[in-house]
């Protein structure tokens, strides 16, 4: 178990080819024990981004604060405060700030570069509402 | 891809023997593609709670709005907003309201209750810092 403000965790800048002005903290982590997926938040400075690229794995995103966009290889999707994105496994994309105060969002990513699988599990599908 | 606001998603009632006053909205689920673990948003009303329960799997949580306390077997541990939380798999927990304002939270559940395993992802292991 773990209870942690998000600033109690190290802001490690983001030093990936690409990125500009962007850093990050992990809050729950495999360090945590945490057996499939890591909890990150991302803190991306106006005028910030992360790197234009791809990858096998998904990302679950929900933003903090601030405003932005999803950069696509069809163009910029703007989102806000509120939003939770989803970006597809094998999709380009690199998140811009594209506001005039630091843009906070949390990025979930697997442990693992994960095939899609049958839910075992029935609060998972949409069936059960449980927590 | 999805780019949806927390509030454009259904809030449903939390039904299970147990909860009080809470709802939810499945914000990123199977039904969006995702491959491995669904994003959540729990709204509590100052009186609620969830069950106090337990199963197989994790919950990786992330306090948007209120304070609450995470009721254990070893007694209440608060949290406010701003607070990452991780539920160990096993651990029996409920998530109540302390506050006199609706508490907001994100719930992240794996689809599959997974065993621990390896990490093939060399993005979760605190060893990159890419998104």
């Amino acid at each position: 178990m773990k209870i942690v403000h998000y600033t109690q965790e190290e802001l490690v800048p983001v030093n990936a080819e690409g990125a500009q002005n962007t850093k990050m903290r992990w809050l729950i982590a495999q360090k945590d024990g945490a057996p499939n997926f890591a909890l990150r938040i991302f803190e991306v400075e106006p005028d910030g981004h992360t790197p234009f690229h791809m990858h096998d794995w998904e990302h679950e995103v929900f933003v903090v604060s601030g405003k932005g966009a999803l950069q696509t290889e069809e163009g910029d999707k703007p989102f806000a405060e509120g939003d939770a994105i989803y970006v597809d496994p094998g999709m380009r994309h690199a998140f811009k700030n594209t506001g005039d105060e630091p843009l906070k969002f949390l990025c979930i990513i697997p442990h693992e570069d994960a095939a899609p699988k049958k839910s075992a599990n029935p609060f998972a599908d949409e069936s059960a509402d449980n927590c």
